[in-house]
């Protein structure tokens, strides 16, 4: 055998010993499987630089494309911003962004929001005030009111909780920072919700076309089923990125992106997947999720000892299992192949009820867990 | 024509618009063509997150094979570190972990320094002690001396600077910081540099072998040839780590990554690359750069009111043409389809030999060159 299919061999044998989003028992993953025309889009743009683009004009071209796709999505023709490695990345450009523009150091966070949020304020020395979750572990909103001062730099929001799937009172809070005479940023981390909650019918305020909100992270890898690397963060206009823009002195342009090279590959493959699913695909995929959820919300309530974390608003379940250690009931379910993970707080099994998952995966694992719980 | 070959017919049509490597006309590039093999092992592993172990336990496994790869070519097995997405988050990454063990918050930085390093500076808070260059546009050893000091958290050198491949004298200043008893990191630029110096002859010292470095940044998607997006960090020790190592409280395991979501994707495709092309394979290249670029610089001798802004270590040169201005050089050579870009310190056209660039690629170059400053 030569090299090239030694090696080729190999990387199959090994994947192959993982598992497989089309078996369906991938219940802890905010992923899914990319559609092969993606993949294709990728090999395409394989060897281009979104940096470089006094070389590589049309992956310019085709990133503006995208967000001009995902402004619009987020009800903001005119939102500026790029095509990320992910949530983490975005996050962290949405926060460095409000400091830049801003003398004050404080945050208010609440304590549901993504550990990247964390990460992003120790980077970039912001202080965070934590704010409170309510009783279904959404962010507490007269919480959030009564830390609101005169050194809030900006208010981070989740539209679709790692955990639970909780989307925070993005409406109640923009009206807050209103009527609060302060300026304060307004971030929605939707790196999860954000192609969920736009397809949902009745919809959730949450994007641009509340007055206050100032920037948001949108994963196209997560629920956009776009192949990782491809998040996207987007701001409400392209005046906040003069502090944060640079020409680089060898170099014959200016960025204003957190990474410096980027994968053109990764714009060419989210440009082919959001254009191919297109809003009626989302619309059916987030239905048929949705669907699946209830599903699932449906069967947990016809099982003894088990109980929600809460009523979920989009598709991540927490299962609560009384009477038994819960991470036992993961290692159970874990040896029949199901991979789920626990939450912290609170304390339950996560259940992510990807596009990957059918109807007759979730009736298979409502019989696993029965039995593993029994 | 249906969706699919309808949005795979535009994307064809527009990279067929943008330059291609093959042409041997992008000058201007750190980045090449990556190999057929590269963009196989990507699809194979495209669905992939390296950050979801429990998952995807393999793809953890050929993560920790490149890293060592890597950390065998830099002199030191027990490397610790990941694949990033570039330079950037590298840099930005082995600052962190510098702030995060120590309290100190100055950093001595060579003006050469890629403009990451001052973007990191500006995220995480830390100062800047510029340093002086000498006349070969590396990093004054003397002038580093001079600024070392109890507030000195570390030292950034470059080893193959963006606009010149200058590589800064890493054994001189890790020699420098034995003398100052302090306690100072030695962080390696090595984005550019790491893939092309250990395979010289003679070799320049610049990584793990120097006692006081402590971190090297190394891009696989540069001379490494993998496709983008593929930097790594390194290093020397993983109880760096410990101080920003955290547990995801819904994901069952713990991560010290900057990014949160990593491609699978890009590991296996550098993994890959590393593979096939090994050590004998990037002796040759090197070789056919270093070798394209000493006919470059042969030819420019030939060329009246051209001189190098310097010897040229590795295979990038500073082409100065005197009574000219260089930008409108730039221009012309454009019309001729030749993408070079212009230094700003020094004032000079920079053209980079990368192994998409052939011998004839050179001389036709030349050529051109003799033509528009003629």
């Amino acid at each position: 055998m030569d090299k090239e299919s030694e090696i080729l061999e190999r990387l199959r044998g090994m994947r192959a010993g993982d598992p497989k989003f089309e078996d369906g028992k991938i219940l802890s993953s905010v992923s899914t499987k990319p559609l092969g025309i993606a993949i294709e889009a990728f090999k395409i743009f394989a060897d281009t630089n979104a940096l470089d683009t006094h070389i590589f004009s049309k992956v310019e071209e085709l990133e503006k494309e995208c967000i001009g796709w995902i402004g619009n999505l987020l009800h903001n023709r005119l939102a500026r911003g790029y095509i990320t490695t992910g949530g983490t990345e975005a996050n962290i450009f949405a926060l460095w962004v409000m400091r830049e523009n801003s003398k004050k150091r404080q945050i208010i966070v609440p304590r549901s929001a993504h550990y990247s949020v964390e990460r992003a304020a120790n980077l970039l020395g912001l202080e965070i005030i934590p704010a409170a979750l309510d009783e279904n572990f959404k962010a507490d909103a007269g919480d959030i009111e009564r830390n609101i001062n005169e050194n809030t730099l900006g208010i981070v929001l989740t539209a679709g909780t790692s955990a639970l799937g909780a989307v925070d009172p993005v409406e109640d809070v923009s009206d807050l920072i209103s009527n609060s005479g302060e300026k304060i940023f307004l971030h929605v981390d939707a790196a999860f919700g954000g192609f969920i909650i736009p397809f949902l019918k009745p919809g959730i305020r949450f994007d641009f076309e509340l007055e206050n909100v100032t920037s948001i992270t949108i994963d196209p890898h997560k629920m956009g089923m776009a192949p990782i690397p491809s998040g996207a963060v987007l701001l409400k206009n392209d005046s906040l990125l003069d502090k944060i823009t640079i020409s680089p002195p060898y170099l014959p342009f200016k960025t204003n992106t957190l990474s410096g090279t980027r994968s053109g590959g990764a714009i060419a493959a989210t440009y082919a997947t959001l254009n191919y699913i297109g809003v009626d695909g989302y619309e059916k995929i987030v239905g048929g999720c949705m669907e699946n959820t209830k599903l699932l919300c449906s069967e947990l309530s016809k099982l003894d000892c088990v109980e929600k974390a809460a009523e979920p608003e989009l598709n991540i379940v927490g299962i609560m299992v009384s009477g038994s250690d819960n991470s036992e009931i993961v290692k159970k379910l874990g040896k029949r192949g199901w991979k789920v993970s626990l939450n912290e707080k609170p304390k339950c099994i996560r259940v992510v009820v990807m596009p990957h998952t059918s109807r007759e995966n979730i009736l298979c694992f409502i019989d696993d867990l029965r039995e593993c719980t029994g």
